[in-house]
């Protein structure tokens, strides 16, 4: 793991780094409370389709979990995402699945093919990634916490199914691309957000998502509006969840 | 209305009363901060079917919500409820439903006309006892809340659609046995508790009751288990949306 850039403001350290796998350089950002010495609860946050690892929705929330909570944060850009290489069979499920929105035709399957893609390279990268990061001092080895929408809920749901380290996590704004064989190994204490007008994900498959979880504690939350109109008491919600499970 | 008894413990006060009303003596309970002065928050709380209004769920609520909130909170036994006299078609109606309860026969008929019966009671008997507490110093005209599960959401519903005071509720553990033409005219944020395996409660018109409120803040909280296991941590949601709202 190499720290390219040290930033700090309000509080929040914000550090750079790549880190060499198997799949290549994975570029990614760590989240700290300014000065940090000693272990702490770590969230690591997985970002939406299109987006990257400091796209706006990311850096907001994860500067409020650092500085209301005290947690360490990291993303990373995913596979295929913010400026990573694509190979030929991502070029060739992106074009096809942009050609399918504009001729208005089945997306779902597409994508839910580009997503498992993707999941296969991302649970590793994950792993390699937490490994990393558990050496660093100001992170150790405390309780870790996943937290993504959509895209990093579908990447989400492999890396905690496979990943004892991960005891906590937020979830959701996703249904039928998630493998449900794996949301049915999930037993940690979930928080599942659906937007109830979903114009990209339907009703009925995130409820059945939801059901599949073989978690004891798993609450969904279903709030008024389109996939990116979560309401903002919502990450106060999963701060408190956090808190609770990783405090 | 008529205060009968007052004690205190644990810093909450609670004054036990009757109020005289076109239907007869309402027995009612406030509890409030001790040495409380000046308007607060106040929650009305509906109990569940059978209960009373100092049932174990009704009181612990009542009492982390005036210790950690501040606010005022009073109960009231339902009609029918809690030793209230009962008329004989409220007796037809309760035999009725715990025949069909004991033969297997579809009871979902009958709870919906005996809710709607004790609704065109319980809705005016609300009116009064907020009259009633709105004029005591220690509880005023601040804003209004609303909690109330099971039979507490089916009263609730026709009351929250009809008094405009009421500025935020929190309902559940109902669908098919509440008015969906009241629901359609709420507009105040919700919180929506559905418990998943309900076996009193049909999932689906949990979901559809949730859809029908036309409240453009809510939020629909579903956890596994039976009608009676809601977790512990949605009473803390609870104080959080009331404060939210009204503080």
């Amino acid at each position: 793991m190499r720290f390219t850039s040290r930033t700090s403001s309000d509080g929040v350290t914000e550090e750079l780094f790549t880190l060499t796998s198997t799949f290549g350089e994975i570029p990614g950002v760590l989240w700290t409370p300014d000065g940090s010495v000693g272990p702490r609860p770590l969230i690591l946050m997985g970002h939406g389709g299109g987006q990257h690892k400091k796209a706006p929705g990311i850096e907001t929330r994860a500067r409020r979990f650092v500085a209301e909570c005290g947690f360490a944060v990291a993303a990373v850009d995913a596979p295929a995402h913010g400026g990573r290489p694509r190979t030929e069979e991502h070029d060739r499920l992106i074009a096809e699945m942009r050609d399918r929105m504009q001729t208005g035709g089945d997306t779902a399957p597409v994508l839910a093919e580009l997503h498992a893609l993707l999941a296969g390279q991302s649970v590793p990268e994950w792993r390699a990634v937490l490994d990393a990061l558990q050496e660093l001092d100001h992170v150790g080895t405390g309780p870790v916490g996943y937290s993504g929408m959509s895209l990093g809920c579908g990447l989400g749901v492999p890396f905690v199914a496979a990943e004892p380290r991960v005891r906590a996590a937020v979830l959701g704004l996703n249904g039928a691309e998630v493998s449900s064989e794996a949301a049915a190994r999930i037993t940690v204490p979930l928080e599942f957000l659906v937007q109830w007008d979903d114009e990209r994900v339907p009703r009925a498959a995130s409820l059945a998502l939801f059901d599949t979880f073989a978690s004891a504690e798993k609450t969904l939350h279903a709030n008024p509006g389109k996939h990116g109109e979560i309401p903002a008491f919502e990450l106060d919600s999963a701060m408190r969840f956090f808190t609770r499970h990783l405090g």
